[in-house]
């Protein structure tokens, strides 16, 4: 498989006339190879020739974490006393064009630049984006089984298991990120618990605020999981909204329309459909009700290896949904100092029309504890 | 705080000759403004140019997490159609040299260097390196609560409050990222487990592998802990190395090299000593007892808002120790195949001498279950 990978990003490097890709930190590397590098100052990259043999550029003392694949890439150890950008440079050999992973650390590329004055340099998302976009199945079902994950959460949530009056934003985070774990993530990435006002913020941090009796609570969450122990993870995101008691008319009446824009955004994202139409189509629905101007981001983005990937679903995204896209769909609307709601699922575009993985209770749920 | 630090930033530039500092992910963003930017796409980014007043470029949607403090910097949100790398590009003005933060990803640097094409580049690490590396009162006391939390997890592993005996490496590592949260940390950053053969691997990640009795088990784990809600996490790292049962006597010869070894390297972390004298100091004790090809790595790194930060003790840094440097001393000895052990300890350079902040107990402790 990643021999295939490797392949299929070659043929992208022809296309595009690159003649080396440098991969580091970042979720391009598990894709091409399966390995992660440490988020650490001590560099870990990958240098793949357009036409020779791929090798891995790691430390020495972390040569031992790697599962080796010959076909695939042969190991470089550097010691700690050696410079490993000469050692990067030097397998690079005299490239004209040189494209660079995204989330590698820029004090790298500087580095890097004073090794190869002359590269143009080009990042990584035009090469490697467009393959890591497309899932095959078993990622699918890497997908699947990290939304059934979450899933399982919501449904904890839904149904009143955590309780949310009288606790902290932050207590009730802490508890759906153990839950997350509990149900087989590797990893948290967020948790978002954003009660009253606070939930007109998108990105809320979830704070000391105590939730109250009769409000509503946005709950945004996600994390890592991996189908199998050594596996690269694949990443779940979820939000759901409850209200503490029941709600007034005016929250009603929005998120009836926000259920309705969700549900219509996921209907629209089918094979063929630009992605800028899918935002198009969901924004209309809460540009119609009144409230587009609360509507203050993009429909969605998309997801696997990691949280936020191609493709995006936005304005000015052109890109055309093919089978195996993956994003989310996750309208909201902000009404600042009063209250917010945003819901979300992550969707596959298939053959068969779009398929929601997150199954959890689209109402409004309301709690009394 | 802030304030002052922006200014002592800003001293460096006019002394480097920088004309513009532009920050993101990573821990110069906390140090300097105490907001840390979200790990995603969406480019959050400070424009600190030298002579004219700071702005933070964030998503509008995160414009909420920001803590506002007007005296040190401007927020400018962008929207989710705007390109952020232009804002960006127009409050830089025609910068001659351009320091670029050490984490941020290379993709934004690849597109700001297409709109600032004749830009000299530099990294951060040189301009906020250095400051950062000094701690002051305040930082050493957060350092110190987050030792004291990684201790009190130490206790409890030397005391055999965690089983061992039967379990494999992964969930002992999940039991000690459970109870550095429990004793206050907001994050783990790592737990390492590595029993036997293992410990060989001095980055090992934690595996299925049933630990046995008998053998050589080594745990080196650290998180990120905040002193006060809100406030950016500073962080824990320390190793302590058990047994379960009575060690074979090389094990023990072994282990009396490496605990001289590493308070030797405490005893020479002195003031006005060069960062690559610790690490020979430290490294002559085993060198001299015959293990120095078994000794694979720098003796430490600094430690402050990030794990691995400046100064680092390694041959070729002839950097000298100040007051407030704040570091690891962790020599390692590692026989393939067969067995390894760390000693870990984060040290403070003060005028009174070096300050070891982890206590728990540093000899080798056999555990029974």
């Amino acid at each position: 498989m990643y021999a295939q990978r490797l392949d299929r990003v070659r043929a992208a490097m022809n296309e595009q006339g690159v003649d080396v890709l440098l991969v580091s930190v970042g979720a391009d590397l598990p894709y091409l190879i399966g390995y992660e590098a440490m988020p650490l100052p001590r560099l870990t990259m990958l240098v793949v020739p357009r036409d020779a043999e791929a090798t891995l550029v790691i430390p020495r003392l972390e040569v031992a974490r790697v599962i080796e694949r010959p076909d695939c890439f042969s190991i470089r150890g550097w010691e700690e006393t050696e410079d490993p950008i000469a050692v990067v440079a030097d397998l690079c050999g005299r490239p004209g064009v040189a494209s660079i992973g995204d989330q590698t650390w820029a004090r790298h590329l500087v580095d890097l630049m004073g090794f190869l004055p002359s590269v143009q340099w080009r990042r990584s998302v035009e090469l490697v984006g467009p393959l890591r976009a497309k899932k095959d199945a078993a990622e699918i079902a890497a997908l699947q089984a990290a939304a059934a994950a979450a899933d399982r959460v919501a449904v904890q949530l839904q149904g009143g298991e955590i309780p949310l009056i009288g606790r902290t934003e932050s207590e009730v985070s802490d508890e759906l990120s153990r839950r997350l774990l509990a149900e087989g993530h590797s990893h948290v990435n967020f948790a978002i618990v954003a009660a009253g006002e606070n939930a007109a913020s998108p990105h809320h941090h979830a704070s000391e605020r105590v939730i109250r009796a009769g409000e509503v609570v946005l709950c945004d969450f996600g994390g890592t999981y991996s189908v199998a122990e050594g596996e690269p993870g694949y990443c779940s995101d979820m939000t759901r909204m409850l209200y503490t008691g029941e709600p007034p008319a005016a929250f009603r009446e929005l998120y009836d329309v926000l259920f309705e824009a969700q549900a219509t955004g996921v209907a629209a994202a089918t094979i063929g459909t630009a992605a800028q139409d899918v935002d198009r189509a969901t924004r209309k629905v809460i540009v119609d009700a009144g409230y587009g101007e609360q509507f203050i981001h993009r429909t969605g983005h998309g997801i696997g290896l990691f949280e936020h990937e191609d493709p995006y679903i936005v304005e000015g995204n052109a890109v055309v949904l093919e089978a195996g896209h993956a994003f989310s769909i996750e309208p909201g609307i902000y009404v600042e100092g009063r209250w917010g709601a945003r819901l979300e699922d992550i969707v596959v575009a298939t053959e068969d029309g779009p398929l929601a993985l997150n199954k959890a209770d689209h109402n409004l749920v309301i709690v009394e504890r």
